[in-house]
């Protein structure tokens, strides 16, 4: 399998400003994010702070952004990285069915954690999982209970529609769903998973499903959740000042190492993170 | 006499950082620099690092940030301060007969470096050089000559003979010198550097060496004379990832508080100071 040298969790303007320090280093670096970079650097109305774009939208940084990772031939691949697991020479990042390997790790993963549904982590492992196609196999017939907060979601609703016994399909936004007819779509809001040792029900605003499994596919999930054994602090990944985490040649920049949640901080803390990488990487030779 | 509410001293990326971020939070500041903003950046021949500019020259970044300042209606005051005095309430900063008075303190004040070499500074963009991994790319299949001050100045000399058809290491000091088997170890005293329109030579005390470029990486001077009391270490500014220093009020930012000295790495500290500061002025109220 091809091993990278830095895989980037992140497409924000951390994410961004590692990835180009990176490859102007030489090194072989794969980006995770979005094609739109960064939504909420999209949606601000105006940016002033950022030294050398006065006056600014967001939506015109942000094909700034765009524009210079395409220059440097730096692309985003569209995938959401379920967890991170350091194996010692190398990390596993896997994607459903997938796994990448990379030497070192950035993770540029901002701070909109959806909050969790009340007995979500207590269930994690013992029915609660965040990637159902991984999954899947152990809910062969099987009830299975998807709450899904974007369109992504329906893809993989669709793949365990077809293992599961039955498929309730609770969707966290509006829009058409492209969904198996064998799916069933129940709108209303989940307030609760509960169950014994095991899930058993959840609890909607207005009814309730007995379930097997239930199947949360979110945006983003928190950190510690994607990489087991991070340390945190206060809600953000612990790092020094070299943007270092707890776990050798793991590094993080951006939003999601703290405050203040500024674009041009961010994008300092991910020069310096990818710079540590680098420096990491080549004392390993 | 008039009282600011932070001033901000040097004007490189983490001064004009901290200037447009905390005058958006409508503080009244000071700014105290050059002109011409950073000499360091002026000549610097290539940027490829700041995100959202590509390929730009370090004479255009800067007029970018001319142009940002001043459509936020900030000017630089060019003045040399002498000391900066933590009087309790407030910072007294002298300049030879005049003295400011500023609540808050932002230090910005860059890297002073040792004593130039002779044609250093009339060669510097011009061949002379303080960045040897930034600037390596333009010394593909040329000859390079490194003189280095210190031991951290190896790992650059080793990464620059990846490309160099030529590298002679010019150590300024004495120990072991790790360097890769290419590179020719020159231990003898440097005198002058020499060029036309361009660098050509270097005048060693018992030799010459014809060259297409040099870079002379040097060690920092303490800042803790500027600010008596000021904390250091290693080098540095001692700051916490807040910008704070030891000092009350006294925030600092950019290459004084360590590596890597990047742009905008000390644009995202330039503006974590100023919002910093901010905090401590409402704080205070």
């Amino acid at each position: 399998m091809e091993r990278y040298d830095i895989a980037i969790v992140g497409s924000g303007p951390a994410g961004l400003s590692a990835a180009i320090n990176a490859k102007i280093r030489n090194k072989k670096i794969i980006l995770f994010g979005n094609r739109d970079l960064s939504n909420k650097l999209l949606k601000a109305p105006k940016v002033n702070n950022y030294l050398g774009f006065f006056d600014v939208t967001g939506k015109q940084l942000s094909e700034r952004f765009k524009e210079h990772i395409e220059k440097m031939d730096i692309g985003v691949i569209e995938e959401r990285i379920n967890s991170i697991y350091a194996m010692g020479e190398y990390f596993a990042l896997m994607v459903n069915e997938k796994t990448y390997e990379a030497k070192t790790v950035i993770l540029a993963t901002g701070i909109e954690y959806t909050k969790p549904i009340k007995g979500e982590e207590e269930f994690l492992g013992r029915g609660v999982g965040y990637c159902a196609t991984c999954d899947a196999p152990l809910y062969k017939n099987k009830i299975v209970t998807i709450i899904g907060y974007n369109k992504d979601a329906e893809e993989e609703a669709n793949y365990v529609s077809e293992l599961a016994s039955k498929l309730y399909y609770v969707p966290v936004y509006e829009g058409v769903y492209d969904l198996n007819s064998t799916i069933q779509v129940v709108k209303n809001r989940p307030m609760e998973i509960q169950g014994d040792t095991r899930v058993n029900k959840v609890i909607l605003q207005n009814r309730e499903i007995e379930t097997d499994g239930v199947f949360v596919l979110k945006d983003s999930i928190s950190p510690s959740q994607l990489v087991p054994g991070l340390s945190m602090t206060e809600g953000h990944i612990e790092v020094d000042r070299l943007m270092k985490t707890n776990i050798k040649g793991c590094f993080a920049a951006g939003d999601c190492i703290g405050k203040p949640y500024q674009y041009i901080k961010a994008a300092g803390e991910g020069q310096i993170a990818a710079l540590s990488a680098v420096s990491y990487l080549d004392s390993q030779k």
